[in-house]
């Protein structure tokens, strides 16, 4: 039987459990799914598929999974930076979301993150926000795949007024997008353990496991929110998290910085796994997570790149390039997080995550077909001795030449196929003319 | 009088002192120079411009410089990760020099090198390496500027097998390329206190003040060389090096991480520059440079990227986002190391601490036209609030589409103009192939 796709010519990372990296390999593609992962055998007329997609040399490998992100967040990009948190927080983000945010901009702006993301080699992403039905009906537009969450929080949040509201506009959600698409799957977000009540958590989370899905959460991400949790409940927030119940293997914890040895041999016990964003702790000056002692004891750590009001950007690469680069130096080891375990973070690990890893992270027969092709043709990936080496320390996300998901074809030299770039940019810029100008938060 | 070119159509960021940011602005050219930076007043015809430049909307700004770069390197961009310091340069990288370096390899590793930064907007390095007059002839073809240094090293080094002969072959090549181009500087290099006597520091020091030229020098890179030094001396590395009289206005030190308060303030008196390598001393683990505090004490700080082989790019984007967030997070303060700080270290900084402020280094009236253009119309940069943060957390090398130096276009829409990327692309994968193979060091 024929093959719908064949990607040829190019050094396949398969990212599977052996790390195997086939030189001049071929995946081959049928119904959306991975069918053959193999070194490439014959002429390529033979594999008989329907389209034959050249690699030109470059890199073939999963596509990235983006643990940790605000996908409309992109409309507040840059709108005030290197700032104290509170001074950000209650002077720029917060009034700007009261005043700004709307079925609308949220579209507008999940739109303009998918493009990001697509454009720079993510696949997947893993999101909590407000007006996320729009949000999900926007991805689903552009044929990325997400595990998407209506943030829940109690206090009044955009799109819902009383708090008391959240956790059923959360299940509703959840009951609404569940089976909908194979590329959206549901889940639960509370926003964090201060911002939500011990009877909140509760609630959510015997949701979440009712309804079988996913249930994020931000945690320790600043020593002032740990200071906090002891202070208030006399305990860090991983074990007040834990005392609630609401920690198990469907529970993602995003940040997690501010983790003791007790913290990490709970989190890895209850099989916690954490979305680590290197880039926007260091941004904020949040602290450094101890993702290496995290991993060593056996916690699935992926990669994040929160919302890029706080990166300000959603490239993968550069999680990966920084992450690998500040352990190094916090442990005064080179060898430490080295470029195949940041692979692993940013795919198979986000994979499993975010309960996918049966689904994508890997190119293994049987998965589906979420592949990129990173074009090595340019001088600061020349020469090419470790593949490895140059996706985390030499390229970024302006390699990536082509993205498909579930074996459709999202970018393809370079270009957007499923949603017309031009077209979000000019609306996002309309937007945040408005955030700018009269009404907006400068005249906060 | 008309002029030979102008840029508009796009947001000036001059970096001249009071870091004007001008919202559509044009920067004439005449004679390779600047003439005229300013709001545009009236149709582009008007200006008389033999050619001019749209910059589509993006940000028009000063070509960005890498203080610290070891060109011919790139040939070994990613041949060993990962490893511990002593391993990679004994089992890989200096068996690689030793075995694979020649005047044609040397150069065709400058092409490569100056390809990639002209790309990513870099239109000046200081460089010091061996085979230097290789070196500095691939540089002049493709147009770049430089400051360039033939390596001095008490050990035989590539190209000069007798180390007594080190400092002369340094001095020849200042002899020979001072006032060759305005395009090269040629500067004297030693490699470190502790791969230099006392009599060669000396000598050294005592040519470049007699030629009036940049005398550079790693400085307290690892921790183990200011233990060393300390051990053997009773001094660290910057007390020790101003013993022997080698630290004054033209001095660059390179790295400077393990340096103390006593440290900073000699640096500052004799006001010696830093060369600041934030990715490869994240990458090789060798410590975090106390950058805020030299500044802050009045030290001139420039970025640089070290050699292709401990980084592994030249993208200076990377390093101004990697500088300004390892700082924010080493100190608890997101307020520290803005955008601005970076940026002005990036350009001016730069310029100064390699002896070109004059020269260029920002967009001023009478400097060289050393002008570069990123292009913003891309969903990871919209939308834009403010430049400055643009540049540094959002944008990568990738982003610049245009670069002019003294004038002359050497990148016109993401294109190189002056060098044959293709020709040189080939040219390394054959030596690198040779690097890997038979007799390689992958045999060793």
């Amino acid at each position: 039987m024929g093959l719908d796709r064949v990607i040829y010519n190019g050094t396949v990372l398969t990212v599977n459990p052996d790390f195997e990296i086939i030189a001049d390999g071929i995946v081959g593609i049928r119904d959306g799914k991975i069918v053959q992962v193999a070194s490439r055998s014959k002429p390529i007329d033979s594999y008989a598929a329907k389209d034959a997609v050249d690699a030109r040399g470059g890199i073939i490998m999963p596509g990235l999974v983006n643990c940790h992100a605000h996908l409309p967040m992109s409309l507040f990009r840059g709108l005030a930076d290197d700032l104290p948190l509170e001074t950000w927080l209650n002077h720029y983000i917060f009034p700007a979301e009261h005043r700004h945010l709307s079925p609308d901009t949220a579209r507008t702006g999940t739109l303009l993150s998918c493009a990001e993301m697509l454009l720079s080699g993510t696949t997947c992403c893993c999101d909590g926000y407000f007006y996320e039905h729009d949000v999900a009906s926007a991805v689903l537009e552009t044929g990325m795949r997400a595990v998407l969450a209506q943030g829940v929080i109690d206090f009044p949040a955009p799109g819902v007024l009383n708090p008391a509201d959240n956790v059923a506009a959360a299940v509703a959600f959840v009951e609404k997008w569940k089976g909908c698409s194979p590329l959206i799957t549901p889940s639960i977000f509370c926003h964090s353990p201060y911002t939500c009540s011990a009877d909140t958590l509760r609630k959510a989370k015997q949701a979440a496991t009712a309804l079988q899905v996913l249930f994020q959460i931000h945690v320790a991400e600043t020593r002032a929110e740990a200071d906090q949790c002891k202070a208030d409940f006399g305990l860090s927030p991983v074990q007040y998290l834990d005392e609630l119940g609401v920690l198990d293997a469907r529970t993602l914890v995003a940040h997690g910085v501010w983790v003791d040895e007790t913290d990490i041999r709970l989190l890895a016990e209850r099989k916690v796994a954490v979305a680590h964003c290197q880039e926007s702790n260091m941004k904020l000056a949040s602290g450094t997570a101890p993702v290496r002692q995290m991993m060593a004891r056996g916690v699935i750590v992926g990669l994040g790149t929160d919302g890029s009001a706080s990166n300000n950007n959603l490239d993968l690469f550069a999680e990966m390039d920084c992450t690998a680069k500040l352990n190094k130096v916090m442990e005064n080891d080179p060898t430490v997080m080295n470029a195949q375990t940041v692979i692993r973070m940013a795919t198979i690990n986000g994979a499993t995550a975010i309960g996918l890893k049966d689904v994508m992270g890997s190119l293994e027969p049987g998965k589906q077909a979420d592949i990129i092709i990173i074009d090595t043709a340019k001088p600061h990936l020349t020469p090419m001795y470790h593949p490895a080496s140059h996706l985390v320390y030499a390229a970024s996300g302006s390699d990536v030449s082509d993205v498909f998901v579930g074996g459709r074809a999202l970018v393809r030299d370079y270009r957007l196929l499923s949603l017309d770039g031009e077209a979000v940019m000019a609306r996002v810029q309309a937007a945040a003319e408005m955030i700018c100008g009269q009404g907006g938060v400068f005249d906060a």
